[in-house]
């Protein structure tokens, strides 16, 4: 295998979708859609197909009826047909047991998994969003007009994953997908405690933390992005008079610089409205090393991380 | 010559600096540091560097004595040292005369023009700003503090050229250097008057349009970026109270999405303060081709070009 | 008639609401619930009663079907009943004609006309919008909960009118209503074309420009108040994509300080979205006077004040 | 004694200044001068006079060096001339012994204490600052230009003190100084833990909090005020910059709707950054009554309350 495999930074373009598992799905439906403001595109089989205004793609979010919560798998779309076979061959030159499906939300695709067991879709083809008259937008350069119902974010934005053991995982989105390593944490004993990966020029794109059960696949949160923080503070009044527990924020990150709330969509799994961070212009960047010491600072202004922070994940350890 | 040398979206890291030639020094330098608020970090020769408090190189901006105004030249970042040689060699093989420099303030580069006749140089090697203690950050993924002194951008945004006709400058930034054409507008003779590429998920990084007159190799405007539009705003104020004009702004470019504002530096050269724009992700983006009718509708919400914004670029024409 | 008689800041408490006419009057109330985001409360003849989300009376805008477009009347709420009838003594010792009537919106009121003739109606009887269980809100201190329909602003703000002769008006609302003056335009000939009026500590509930055509009791426009001055940027997207014209605007008031954006609904009244302005916490607030050459320059950026700003009211002269 | 004597809302125009007392003026100074950005306009005896960019009189915050921290006095600024001796009048008539001074900083003001103990002046006759050359604005209803440094807050917005028992106090501000009650925390047992009170249209100028210690006189805090909430995550990096611990916050009070954060001035007394708030409007409006179920909820969005709110007052139990 010769040198062409090796993969680069922006070989994967960014984070395409995530399928979230849901016990719930008409109520989370009527979250994502009535509270959050998401738009239903298609339905098919056990699942519902949304994307928010500023999605590109006719779906960032499906949402699948499932016994139990948790990620159904990541879409990562990549730079163009020819990358994605370089990648495969490099995933299953280094032992990958994926299989190329042909998903019918937007094609061929080669599904995976993470070491530590999280499903992965890479893809190149794809179906882009047309807008309806009713929502096509004199901002030609925009999938739609913004329509403000409910939270209205711009956009999906990231995915954060759980992992026994966050090196293998972090090496594996590095060394096998190319993403870029920015931002992480280390303990005092050595122990990497979460890892912030970039393949976009956003401060990150897929992070992934400690999953402190033995649990493997699981899910901490996943993000759609809104244009300002002032918008992130409306989002929490929105959940507010919604009855949805905000279970932290707003406030802001010190890790990625972003402005987040955290809450919990009916299923169970942590969802988070964000905004801003940093973008990383530098080819060269030098990955941030938090310590312990650090971390117990709390976020940016001191609000500590809350305790379920650090234990809750979907599916629940109890179903897994 | 193989396909190695083809270059690549990516190739091109970033826009790394602007050198601004200015016939009032002394006026310039008050205005990018008391006004901007811009920090200086180094002088040689007739030469002023500096920075905003967000950008991570030691200079962003380069003000330069010179006769007359207008653009020293743009330096462009690449990925890696190889990926310099690699353009360079594509570059000469396409009849590129430029030759390699040291210049002190970064280190070994490749300096050419533009069709046009921008000076550009390309590299790799870098000076990282360190902080001071007096303006070290708790937050270190930043290079340093945020410090309020008069406007106070982030960083260096983006550069618009003027050429003569946009097509071959326009066709060598993609060709040449992997640029990616994000936005377009073409008249109803077919006379392309503007183009906006890309070297990252931002919407622009280099425009590109028409300068009117027989000029080559002018600069129309550079600007730096602020974190809200709310920022820019509050930086109308600022030039307000200094006694600036604003040209035009605060409003919205349809095109790229970015709120704007407009002034002359004391040399007489256009600066832009601006916020906000779209994020590309798409790998496979269709670029958005605005019509001469569409133009004529002007900015985002109504606000007419002004006419001086398809006259004034620097040096003005009686000094070139 | 003794001192108790003479009106002072504070017994006006605040512009209640706006009767508007419009001809065409299904296009209006769309354009004032579906883009506006107006609540509707209820209809009563050939009226339709609105409501902001944050407003706590059952209507600030009542919309009237008519032959034409203009101001059908104003609200001005009073400090308290005393007070009324004090104002009322005033009025009619200083020769105003009104007569108390019975308005089914709101309760008793008496309905007088200014100098220029526009209608006002005077009240302290008021009903308040009583939330529904879908609109009820946490913020025990909000009328309801924020709906994010439109452009959703928070309440009513002010009211333009236009005179032929600005003096005898503005002194009317200062000698028998009690308003205090915070700013005006004098001109060089000593004509005074405006002058901004508060019962508030904001900077004016009541504006008063000169009426360069022989009408009277024409309005300039009103205006609904957002939040913040992104959510004015934000519904400047809206009426955009909505296909409602930007008379001019996004900008700040020089006077005033407020930012605004400017269009016509559907009848042909000039509506305003605007945020911000200034405190008046002095009560011994010295007007503000803005000379013709101050004028010259624009609003507070420069942006040049629209000819039809100095042209256009309703109803048109030609209706009139 | 006559109705004449009665106060009204409207008596007292606005919270004029508070006078701070610090044992440690030098560090408090640079605090509020550095990092909080107010402007130094005068000094004598133990005392420095500040205000913020846009406050109209020549001082807002009067800091005096003294043994202990806590509240020097508060500054209340009257209608006129009249009401202040129809104010004194009223208070004399209900036995407050308080006594006429020639304050040098504003002039004649009548100095006397509220039922808990903290010093009051109020006053009619100030000084206004006149800008020098360097600090005029081209914005005339503005007392001077906004120079971006530090935190730079508009304007003194509130001050919150702490009583032993507050029902005393409240009433006092209610029936001798005609402030309105805007909002209540009453617990289940009856206790009045906490009232906001307003002389405004603000949501409030003077809130009082039970002091669950047996000290009187105390201050529980004060706070400038930013234009925008914005302006308040801003505020908060550069209070981590600078080393200053944020007590809590960012985040939006239930109650009054602020957008709120506290730190500690190096003297020991809370200070708070804000923004936002409603505007009463209605001059009838109902006090909003307060649960202790619903204070159990937390602040707006969930965060609760930290201890040190209910327990940290200055000057500290032990130096009282």
């Amino acid at each position: 295998m010769g040198s062409e495999t090796q993969p680069r930074f922006g070989d994967v373009a960014h984070l395409g979708h995530v399928e979230l598992l849901t016990p719930t799905p008409n109520e989370s439906l009527a979250f994502f859609t009535s509270v959050v403001g998401l738009h239903e595109t298609a339905r098919a089989g056990e699942s519902v197909y949304l994307r928010a205004w500023g999605d590109y793609e006719r779906h960032t979010l499906k949402l699948t009826a499932h016994r139990t919560s948790g990620l159904g798998h990541m879409g990562l779309r990549v730079r163009d047909d020819d990358t994605l076979h370089r990648l495969v061959a490099g995933l299953e030159a280094h032992g990958s047991r994926g299989n190329w499906i042909d998903d019918p939300a937007h094609g061929r695709a080669y599904s995976f998994q993470t070491p530590d067991g999280h499903a992965v879709e890479l893809y190149w083809e794809t179906q882009r969003f047309i807008a309806t008259p009713d929502l096509a937008t004199a901002f030609k350069n925009l999938p739609q007009r913004y329509v403000p119902r409910g939270i209205a974010p711009r956009r999906l934005d990231h995915l954060n994953i759980l992992a026994r053991e966050v090196p293998p995982t972090r090496q594996f989105f590095q060394a096998r997908l190319g993403l870029r390593l920015t931002e992480q944490i280390v303990y005092d004993d050595g122990t990497e405690t979460g890892a912030w990966l970039s393949a976009t020029n956003k401060s990150y794109d897929v992070a992934i933390t400690k999953d402190r059960s033995d649990a493997r696949g699981r899910l901490h949160h996943f993000t759609y992005a809104m244009d300002s923080r002032e918008d992130v503070l409306r989002a929490a009044d929105v959940l507010r008079d919604a009855g949805i527990p905000i279970e932290t924020g707003p406030h802001k990150h010190t890790i990625g610089q972003t402005f987040f709330l955290y809450c919990f969509e009916p299923g169970g799994n942590r969802f988070e409205i964000g905004s801003g961070g940093y973008l990383i212009l530098d080819p060269d960047w030098k990955p941030v090393v938090w310590t312990e010491a650090e971390r117990a600072k709390g976020q940016a202004w001191g609000l500590q991380t809350v305790s379920t922070f650090h234990t809750h994940g979907t599916p629940p350890i109890e179903s897994t």
